[in-house]
């Protein structure tokens, strides 16, 4: 079976967020991170295919053979690979508020958000709760940059003022005039509230958590802005489990 | 002052490292890190703007008006500011050997390279050792991602082998399978390498190199493959340096 105009169609339109909420599907590429969807509990829509993938488990009406041209001009890989999935949206579970949380307030670069996936998948932070205006955790950019965490880490779209007013959990958030993290005794369990690249957490946020915390800068020029989300996410995570380990 | 069609080729040409090397000079973008640039010990060949720029200390021999358009064509940005400087490469100072000096072994990626030299300007470290075949330090996207930090670090492409061969400071590599580092009593002063993004540390280096540490995976599945090498730089450095402070 080769793919119809209907359907290169389909593919394309996906890489905006209004066409896939409308269709429930979302993109992903290359063998290795396809592999990990199809052993996840994601369910396969459509797999499209160069004929050089081989799997014996899936459906074959769901296996569509594709050209290379056809796969180039849909993929949004540099060096498209041979393989690209549609997989459908899964329902949003109830957020487990218990153990670690990490919230996001208005993270909007796709590339940070999928390493903070993958390094929520490392840390074992099993609850990632984004605000609404959050970049979208189905853009291809973040799935290909989650590199398949995304498959084991429960994502949610919330409003965030309402879960931290609610939650029971101590509750932080990272900030540049917060307490020195290397000092401040971390609890097993919270929540670590981190804010948009420009603007940092927002005010209506600090106004609902009590302990703001930051990484102290060991440079003697204070011209160095700040770090990167992603790069701050990944040192505040190592300090809330490194005493557990 | 216009800018002549040699000018717009000489820019275009300064996308590629050899271009860069023959002129010695490289493309800083955007007025933000331009005048940081300005600011520091690099020396200025000619600043290219739209006529939104002023800085009256600049030389008016150096300063080139350009329209919108031409400044679209040869920019590397997605949304071209009004600034774009050609500064000339330093010359290599020597290696300063002693305090805490990281090494890269083969770092591809214009962005890792960029975040990582941002996290060595906040922590403080002013040595970054590259091995020669890490990605080029006045690649335009290393220059925009490390946002000017570019300016506070001592940058060196040498023979690493010779250099961790030589060096009496405790050398340290991170690797999959070495000492979990939140276990492992660190030196104020030292060596740390960091390996190529899909092959870690090369094996010549992990011949010189006794100490080999970790970063403990916390989550309960062993797919997570691994981090990313400048998150996993973000956390290395930040357990060097989280005992100083």
């Amino acid at each position: 079976m080769n793919i119809s105009k209907n359907q290169l169609k389909l593919i394309t339109s996906l890489s905006q967020k209004k066409y896939r909420q409308k269709h429930n599907l979302f993109i992903v590429e290359g063998v290795k991170v396809v592999n990990e969807f199809l052993n996840s509990n994601f369910q396969l829509h459509t797999l499209f295919h160069t004929n050089k993938f081989v799997n014996e488990d899936i459906d074959k009406d769901k296996l569509v053979c594709i050209s290379d041209t056809d796969l180039k001009k849909v993929s949004n890989l540099k060096n498209p690979n041979t393989v690209l999935g549609l997989f459908k949206i899964p329902e949003q579970n109830k957020i487990n508020d218990k153990g670690f949380v990490l919230v996001l307030d208005a993270i909007n670069d796709p590339g940070n958000l999928g390493t903070i996936i993958r390094l929520c998948d490392w840390f074992g932070i099993k609850e990632l709760i984004c605000s609404k205006d959050t970049v979208d955790c189905y853009n291809a950019k973040v799935v290909q940059a989650s590199m398949g965490s995304l498959t084991r880490i429960s994502i949610h779209y919330v409003d965030i003022i309402e879960y931290l007013a609610a939650t029971n959990l101590p509750k932080f958030i990272a900030d540049m005039n917060g307490e020195n993290i290397y000092k401040t005794l971390l609890p097993r369990d919270g929540v670590l509230v981190m804010g948009n690249e420009a603007n940092g957490v927002s005010d209506e946020v600090k106004e609902l958590v009590n302990n703001s915390i930051s990484i102290p800068r060991f440079g003697d020029t204070q011209e160095t802005e700040s770090l990167n989300v992603a790069t701050a996410t990944a040192i505040l995570l190592s300090e809330f489990r490194r005493g557990l380990d």
